[in-house]
């Protein structure tokens, strides 16, 4: 005997099926034209009007300057889809996107992609999309892997030229791969360009993810020190082969995209905090928080050259500043100059960020390195992830 | 009951139908068929192997679990919407969806929706999207306000007989409502079933939010007292009708979503943390937590009841946990039982958790409250919402 839901549920099936014959049939309405100017009018059909009033509240300044900027994003996966979605709902200039993956079913446990869009790049999937949810945003999408060496030249242009203004740089870079090598590829040619750029990243457990601002010659690169929550450094493909996945959730990439974004907005249209690190440990709901100064040492020759720079800069600005620079607690034997900002101490930090996750059997990380002996960061701060930490600078160093 | 040849025959009419949607679409692939039972192998086809993976990954014991359950989500606005996907693309049960607004364009900053949905209503339009992302998932939709008398009474039996099994209570109630009333509503019913719900809301300057876990008789009801960010308690029809309107932002409303849906999967399928108060300031990119023992003077007598009945089972409990209990902080002169749980003292949630959100010139709270000279709160926990606190609690007394 079948359930009593299921008649009720078959019917609704059938007329929601007639319906959509009829829209496919031509009675589907064209998405909405082009908006010229951004209005705060508050009407049913104004796309913006719940954007505009940040203006109203106090929170932004300008909001309509939001349409000038350009942002390139690294990756359209389970984080960079719902962050391209999001730049876009917010009615952000241009965007150029980066990806040489296809949807899949397998993607379908993560928000965006929809199971009718199995087998397009991710690309010309996300594109129609986003073009459909705001036609005034300008898209520019590149189906390739950017690590290659040709696609990475080609990469470096577009990020110099890219802009609404054809020949000028995007105003900031958005890293949402999920692999060592397409993040190294991205601090490469952000140190080379002295690109402003963030970093994201969600672990392979599913349950943790952080973001990350790097301002060349200012913040730690990636090349300077590899994040406190060390992102899934899994090459998906090995995995596959393997026989396992990692695991993931539409939760966490959810917040990891959407502090990503907030801090984008922030950064662009000038309000709040900026983070300069934001972890998120989602079994204890805990976020913490801090920046990490660029190592001297940096095995990028370029991030050293903007470290000069720089320092250079800071030298000319007034004393007063200088002086209360040199007053920034940074820890002894601290030779990264990691150092804590948020509201929170240590000992908190090191208790709620748990232990790192371990990898079940069958798995192993996709490159093995050679031991190190050498202890690089104080355990006060960043004890836990100690091992992982030696074990992505030596590698480095190999590189 | 209907005949069993019904059932044979609209069954028919589905493949039909469908079958003439994929020629009319001109060969695009009809959303996938329906998966029996969910599998851990690793191919590009298996919407759940990521999922799955979180078992062998260590975090969730057995996931498949997540089949069991029925969530019911009353609002399915910019949080519920993202809220009601999240669940799907997870491999929910059933969800039960309540809303009584229609998409419209103003709806685009914000996920979920898109422009060619402008016009339809929100369950409809919504459950249209989620069964074509996962056919797996039972959908129950209702169009209706739940606040008006007959409604409630439908609302009521709805979450008490619509799980899975027709006559079984929903495993958890979502509250993704944007005001004062449909909120008292729902803590109303909760209280009266002994419900356990999680409560949602993001502020009307779109820059702070907060998820609540309400626990009938073992932690603060909606009665009890406000939760310390203090949602948009603006009624959205009041403000279209003087020209103006919140902000909201598709960041924040995702982290939300994020942090709620993160907190249900804990809850349901049994690992990490729930919260029972997880704050998100987004200015600060800080996100307080913190815990509410029911007030024994709660205006809801059925939450008064509810309080008899957890004491009560306390009591049969073992002594040391008892003695345990009695050894947890309270603050003196808090008559609100409010204490804090989380790794952060007091003084910084105070530090930290900012001014009360001003409200800009024009806009006005939608109801109006007698003053109120009897402070509730004692100063350190939550000085900082202090008036509305007062107000709203004189409100619900007026109720």
């Amino acid at each position: 005997m079948a359930e009593p839901g299921r008649l009720q549920q078959l019917e609704r099936r059938v007329r929601e099926l007639e319906e959509e014959l009829v829209r496919e049939r031509g009675g589907r309405p064209a998405p909405r034209a082009r908006i010229e100017s951004m209005s705060p009018e508050v009407t049913d059909s104004n796309p913006y009007s719940r954007l505009m009033a940040l203006k109203r509240m106090g929170i932004v300044k300008d909001y309509e300057k939001i349409r000038t900027f350009t942002v390139a994003v690294v990756g359209v996966g389970g984080v960079g889809s719902v962050t391209a979605e999001m730049l876009t709902r917010c009615g952000i200039g241009k965007l150029l996107l980066f990806d040489y993956d296809k949807v899949e079913l397998a993607n379908m446990n993560r928000l965006f992609f929809q199971p009718h869009q199995a087998g397009l790049s991710k690309v010309q999937a996300a594109e129609h999309t986003l073009r459909n949810i705001n036609p005034d945003v300008q898209f520019e999408v590149h189906n390739y892997n950017i690590t290659t060496l040709d696609n990475f030249e080609h990469f470096m242009d577009r990020i110099s030229n890219g802009a609404l203004e054809e020949g000028k740089p995007v105003d900031l870079v958005l890293s949402c791969v999920d692999n060592f090598e397409a993040r190294m590829a991205i601090n490469t040619a952000c140190n080379e360009l002295g690109q402003i750029w963030m970093e994201s990243g969600v672990s392979e457990n599913a349950v943790s993810g952080h973001i990350q601002l790097i301002i060349p010659g200012e913040s730690a690169c990636f090349a300077c020190a590899p994040p406190l929550v060390v992102a899934a450094n899994i090459d998906e493909k090995t995995l596959k082969r393997e026989g396992v996945c990692a695991a993931s959730l539409p939760t966490t990439m959810g917040v990891v995209a959407g502090i990503l974004v907030q801090n984008v907005l922030k950064y662009l249209l000038n309000f709040g905090t900026v983070s300069y690190y934001l972890g998120y440990n989602a079994m204890q709901d805990f976020f913490p928080t801090m920046s990490m100064k660029p190592n001297p040492q940096c095995s990028d020759q370029n991030c050293r050259k903007q470290q000069e720079n720089y320092k250079k800069k800071e030298a000319a600005r007034p004393k007063q500043e200088e002086i209360e620079q040199e007053e920034e607690i940074v820890h002894e034997d601290n030779d990264w100059g990691i150092e804590l900002v948020s509201e929170i101490s240590e000992d908190e930090l090191k208790a709620a960020s748990g232990p790192v996750p371990e990898l079940p059997e069958g798995i192993t990380v996709a490159y093995t390195i050679p031991n190190k002996e050498e202890n690089l960061v104080t355990e006060e701060t960043v004890a836990e992830s100690e091992e992982s930490l030696e074990e992505l600078m030596a590698k480095m160093r190999n590189l």
